[in-house]
């Protein structure tokens, strides 16, 4: 097992990494202070992983919520179920909820712990290799709005997150994939060793070799939490975790939430960021090609969809959190393995990648 | 104009009390980070004071968002309101939302703004006297559940409030009495020079007497912004501001939101526990007497609902957020002037008091 810790002050916490940890009530005890434990999951893991972690919970009070499987779900009616039995079952300020799934549940699984009775203790569970690496870290939780994702929502720390790689054996391969998008991204971002160590092990990070996986989540983990723990609520650096994320949010509202998966959508998405670094002269056509053959290996798109026009783009990006007063700005590479945040780019060089979808 | 500062590190901020404010600019605008501001009112106080707030920050670009009015609409759909605005209006992390109007146009743009794009600024400009000596101040902010007040919220601080004594002129006059019972509690638990200032002044007050309003609605959030700084989330001293509120959000609960106004459950309910402290032997029969004359004569009611059983409060009350481990907590008189937070109460003196209704 490996243990990081998210530095935030008396907000501060752990993440577990390796096998079987579901069964250990040891790493959940120390977070959990009352006796009441609400356990959300979806209607896909429930079946998976829900009687186990029952089970290792079982001198608490447990009330499972199991809501429907998909983005799709990840809105307000949704959420009014999980307030719904902690109502009914009349948990008090002190109960602690457990995220139990993949980035819907855990983020919405957040929100209502940030709301319910105005903030309650809540737990991470993430079971897909994307929910590991990226969201169940970090404190972002929040629904969708039909005009645009995660509008609502609040920065709300979990009290520890648990990663047991054992439950990636029944993800789908497709999701591995998406997973493996985020993973990427850190290397792009912020660590160009990684990078190469990941353009050598893809095939094997695809087969979910265990070490390797363990180390590619052990290797993302660590990166969110110093980024995370330099600028918790976003005001500066934090914002270099959205690399093709404004393009790849676009992508997912275009083609309606769940229908491409967001690691998906975000592998499209950061090709696109690469392309425009390239135009703009900071990375060489070499580079791009070279990201470009990595997102590939990973089984991820490298091309937005096919019918999503230049003015879809720019329509859907207009209502990006990181638009500040009507400006639009933009996770671009410096060089690799440096990202910034920048509105200073120019329209037309955006406008040709935004177009390239058309041709 | 009074000012006074509510310390809560980088999260302080002033308190403006006085004639005329809504006309100053100057008191806005250091807290208004970009272009947009959204204004958030109900149908009751927009034909009153929105033109005049518009007026005031002509230079900047505003949007008005009209709520139905009432306690009724507390909930999710008003809300959701406020989001589809400021979306529709394309307002981003930069935007500040006022709310001009009562505790409930409050609670509800507080909340919008501690959700909108995971938390953006807010000021709140109170325009009755209930919310300009409690809602407004603290950081209180949400909305209600079908099964409980306030059930889903966040503590999130304003940037500023602005309290303009004019704005009482429009109030009626039962509304004035609903706001006297906050400021009744506060000599209550914390000052008991203030209760005998009070009981001089009760019908002045009534009145609205200008300086004796500014007076007390001032030392009402002196209070109030002590004991907020104290204690944030309300982990201990802080519940005492809910002195009556377990009983009041019963009597609420019961006869339907709006039905008996907030200030008016909060009057009937103050009593219960002053009745309950006395049954304890912590309030003599003519403390509790003197209290129950100065709540009478604040134009309140001394009793609750002639058709609440018992039962109708213990089943109301169950829920309430000061409950912990299925127990059930009260604030209580210690003595005159000295409340406190506890669950050591005998359950048949409890029951006494909340059968009284009955009889």
């Amino acid at each position: 097992m490996q243990q990081l810790t998210v530095n935030l002050d008396d907000r501060s916490y752990p993440i577990h990494i390796g096998s079987n940890l579901l069964g250990r009530v040891e790493l959940l005890a120390p977070h959990i202070a009352g006796r009441q434990v609400c356990i959300v999951t979806d209607d896909t893991v429930a079946p998976l992983y829900l009687q186990r972690l029952c089970q290792t919970l079982a001198d608490y009070s447990v009330l499972p919520v199991i809501l429907p499987t998909g983005e799709a779900f990840k809105n307000w009616s949704t959420l009014q179920q999980i307030f719904d039995a902690l109502l009914g079952a009349r948990h008090d300020r002190r109960t602690t909820l457990i995220a139990l799934g993949g980035g819907v549940i855990g983020d919405m699984t957040g929100f209502a712990a940030a709301c319910y009775q105005r903030g309650v203790d809540f737990i991470q569970i993430p079971t897909t290799l994307l929910s590991q690496v990226d969201s169940s870290v970090g404190g972002k939780t929040g629904i969708n709005h039909p005009a645009g994702k995660n509008m609502i929502g609040a920065f709300y720390q979990p009290k520890a997150v648990l990663i047991d790689t054992d439950s990636l054996r029944t993800l789908p391969e497709r999701e591995v994939s998406a997973g493996l998008a985020e993973i990427i991204k850190y290397g792009l971002i912020r660590d160009i060793e990684f990078l190469d160590w990941l353009e050598q092990n893809m095939q094997a990070l695809r087969a979910l070799q265990p070490e390797l996986v363990t180390e590619a989540i052990a290797r993302s983990c660590a990166i969110k939490a110093e980024v995370v723990a330099a600028d918790e609520r976003e005001g500066g650096v934090r914002a270099i975790l959205n690399l093709g994320h404004t393009f790849g949010h676009a992508i997912e509202a275009h083609q309606g939430y769940g229908t491409w998966l967001h690691g998906e959508a975000v592998g499209a998405g950061m090709i696109m960021a690469l392309q425009l670094s390239r135009t703009l002269g900071w990375l060489t056509p070499e580079e791009e090609r070279r990201c470009t053959q990595l997102v590939a290996a990973a089984g991820l798109p490298v091309t937005p969809p096919a019918d999503m026009a230049a003015e879809d783009f720019t329509r859907l990006m207009a209502v990006d959190k990181k638009v500040l007063d009507g400006q639009l700005r933009l996770v671009l590479l410096k060089r690799l393995g440096e990202a910034v945040v920048t509105a200073d780019f120019d329209g037309k060089a955006l406008r040709s990648v935004l177009a390239a979808g058309d041709e």
